[in-house]
């Protein structure tokens, strides 16, 4: 994919990936070691009333699932930010969470004729279709190469 | 750390922390497996000339720091959301993190008498000084528990 295959309104989703209680701690213990994250007992005396997935780890796991979609292979260079990420809703073990992208702005680079800007809406869902999660991020995608010419 | 213990313009640092390729490469395969993440010779075609640790990981990392200093424990709750959060920097093998916390806005919750929210700008710092990631974040903070009568 580059920057000339998008158009606003493509919605392009990911496959699901499940997380179970061993997922949560683990990941948590080396990135987010607050108690509801790592400590079931301490979880269940939390606002949360229950062990949630670090906000970190739904992130991740889900940009995973993005990346292997294949919407930002060839083309893909990375991103300078998002903004309004909001962590809706827990996410807890055995949730099953799948992304659906929304393209929302395309913006060629002013200063860089190879390059362009494709605004992504991301909204991260659970089994039960309710958004958990939900960001807006820049990407920066490459211009198709020119056709070879002379070979 | 309770809601009443902050103040505007508070300032809190945390520990620094080193990543190296290994750390880098072993991250993204799981959770950004984009080629200037785990592979160094795609990277060093990318237009970051070189391996650059995913954006999520830099998140991941400094903030199990956040944790680790301290300024969460106790009366933190999780975080509804992060806005402007910007990759500013590639952070590269050898890089060394720190993150630099502003308290910058304080508001009790309007219908729970139990928290607060305190507004908390982040910069990840590397080794030079330079920013390489910012981000403002909310954090739900309890009230400090009233003094035990009768006791």
């Amino acid at each position: 994919m580059y920057f000339e295959d998008f158009r606003v309104g493509d919605v392009f989703t990911t496959a699901a990936v499940t997380l179970d209680e061993h997922d949560i701690i683990d990941f948590a213990r080396r990135f987010d070691p607050q108690p509801f994250h790592i400590d079931a007992d301490a979880a269940r005396q939390s606002i949360f009333a229950g062990l949630i997935a670090s906000g970190w780890h739904v992130l991740c796991l889900t940009f995973a699932e993005v990346v292997r979609s294949g919407v930002l292979e060839g083309g893909g260079q990375g991103s300078p930010g998002i903004d309004e990420l909001r962590w809706l809703k827990p996410v807890r073990p055995g949730d099953t969470l799948h992304t659906v992208m929304t393209v929302v702005d395309i913006r060629p680079s002013a200063t860089r004729t190879d390059r362009g800007y494709v605004t992504v809406s991301f909204e991260v869902k659970n089994q039960g279709h309710e958004t958990v999660t939900s960001y807006r991020a820049v990407e920066i995608m490459r211009r198709r190469p020119p056709p070879q010419s002379g070979t």
